[in-house]
């Protein structure tokens, strides 16, 4: 009888892991087909063999995007879809083209979702990304420097449909050790290792650093963070769905009905008029809007005046909210 | 005519927050006289002295706590307290015992609160501390550790009775510059740049680096997240107060009904659960206990067994959650 080692419990903690996320999904979604992300790393990789573990040849899919981005990335890539065939996961490539704005980790991230829902074998098929706890707990540091409150600290979700992240919950360590478990040759992308990344340099830099000066579990704590926050800002929007539910009427041009709002926490109603302003197409809102708005919400008298994006302003009349083009006094 | 400076600015930047902090305070505390607590270092001075700019020198006072943890600690204390009178601030000297557990720096924040607290010269007066922005997003990151959720990340409060921070939104340099203007002598705390202290490494370590990695503007990103957090929680806690209410008889311990807890979100149930469970006595609560809490609440069938602090379990029965002693099986 052989002795179970680390390395199993690896292979099992992933399993387990993809096995939760698949039956946690809701019905369409949990019987169809799964496609499978992979790009030779540690993380896709072990994802990739844990899905079929759990779900079998027949259902389970990879697609291995080739960006272009790196000499012999054509090569890389097709070496991936090789592999995965031999596991007994049927693989295909995809070459996307990296363009557009927002520097290159955002082209290549948008080029790399389009490639992902366009290759699932049903429209029901999921498409598991191999993101594990390291890297949520990056995205949570990314969201501080930008600090735009819960929003950006609440990191990424386990299911937001297409997206299955079975791994959030599991190290970097452990997918590793699962593919030295199986015998999975893992590729290590230069990219993971290039310090003009800002992810990079928080993996490598920040975070070793704060596990350090705060005594251990810092990759944990905002992992955890991130789940309640994601939590507490569903919640929050559930209650102001309802509000804006009970202030408005079947038609969202006759404005917002302030009634309702009387009395409700500053926070909850700026969520309100977020939701009620997204139904009038108003959109690209700051906090500083949402202020502004909230103010003229709270307080007569009757007047207009807080501008909003696309040369509209807020106007409060008879108890009511509504929104009008900005009017610029004629000349003369 | 003298031309205005940067360090004029901040002299008026320092007034300006003082000024706004107090009118911003309820009543019974707008009104009496001010006590600033001051370590003579250049945040504490600042605000001292612009308490006095903003309410004039029959109505604020000072309080130096002596913590007499470093040599030459009551002399420091000492010319502190001459330097706030030679302004024209009234100032006692408090010298305290830091003793008692949860290390060094928690036991001389107790001990410095509570001299504080009864240093007072009115039941209703503020207690004004020069926290900056920069302490605030030092204060965010160290929760980031604890890893509590939106709790341990929301920071410090403007006010929270007797307290007053009314610097939190200025940064360091800015109070710093403000002594220079106003030819105030700063002390420098050794303390303030030992690294046997977490909150100083943060300070010298990471804060630095992560400014640099993510590009700038991280203190007030934190600063700025910890604000939408606490509203966000404020919100909440107002919600489930609320839902409390109809949940509960005028006798706590005839349980809380589960009927208006029917379709709440999660996270504001568990919201709620705590709430109730402090209603009978029930405290200490970790975020796994109220998840097996809300579990219970959230399906039958009616059974007991989650265990909480204290030895004692939750149970459903009749559509209630009640509280009672666990009972362990008796033997033979």
């Amino acid at each position: 009888m052989r002795q179970q080692t680390g390395h199993d419990t690896a292979v099992l903690a992933v399993r387990r892991a993809v096995r939760g996320a698949v039956v946690a999904l809701p019905p369409p979604h949990r019987d169809a087909p799964l496609l499978v992300a992979c790009s030779g790393g540690a993380d896709s990789l072990a994802l990739a063999a844990g899905a079929l573990a759990v779900r079998g040849a027949g259902a389970v899919q990879a697609a291995v995007v080739d960006h272009g981005l790196q000499d012999g990335s054509a090569e890389r890539a097709a070496a991936t879809a090789a592999l995965l065939d031999g596991m007994g996961v049927a693989a295909t490539v995809h070459r996307v083209d990296v363009t557009g704005k927002g520097g290159l980790e955002a082209a290549a991230r948008r080029a790399r979702y389009a490639a992902l829902r366009s290759a699932r074998p049903h429209p029901d098929s999921p498409v598991l990304l191999g993101h594990t706890l390291d890297d949520q707990a990056e995205t949570v540091l990314l969201g501080l420097g930008r600090g735009s409150g819960a929003r950006s600290l609440s990191g990424m979700r386990e299911w937001d449909a297409p997206w299955c992240r079975p791994l959030l919950g599991l190290r970097r360590a452990v997918t590793r050790a699962a593919c030295e478990a199986a015998g999975l040759p893992v590729w290590d992308d230069p990219h993971n290792s290039d310090p003009r990344f800002t992810r990079v340099r928080l993996r490598h830099e920040v975070l070793p650093l704060l596990e350090e000066v705060l005594a251990g579990g810092v990759a944990e704590a905002l992992a955890r963070t991130a789940r309640q926050l994601r939590e507490d800002g569903d919640a929050l929007d559930a209650v102001a769905a309802d509000l804006l539910g009970r202030a408005s009427d079947p038609d969202p041009r006759s404005g917002l009905r302030l009634g309702p709002l009387d009395g409700v926490p500053a926070a909850l109603r700026r969520r309100v008029l977020r939701a009620w302003l997204a139904t009038v197409h108003v959109t690209a809102l700051t906090d500083e809007h949402l202020r502004a708005a909230d103010v003229l919400a709270g307080q007569g008298p009757d007047r207009g005046g807080v501008a909003l994006p696309g040369g509209l302003e807020l106007v409060r009349a008879r108890g009511r909210l509504s929104v009008r083009p900005i009017r610029w006094p004629s000349g003369g």
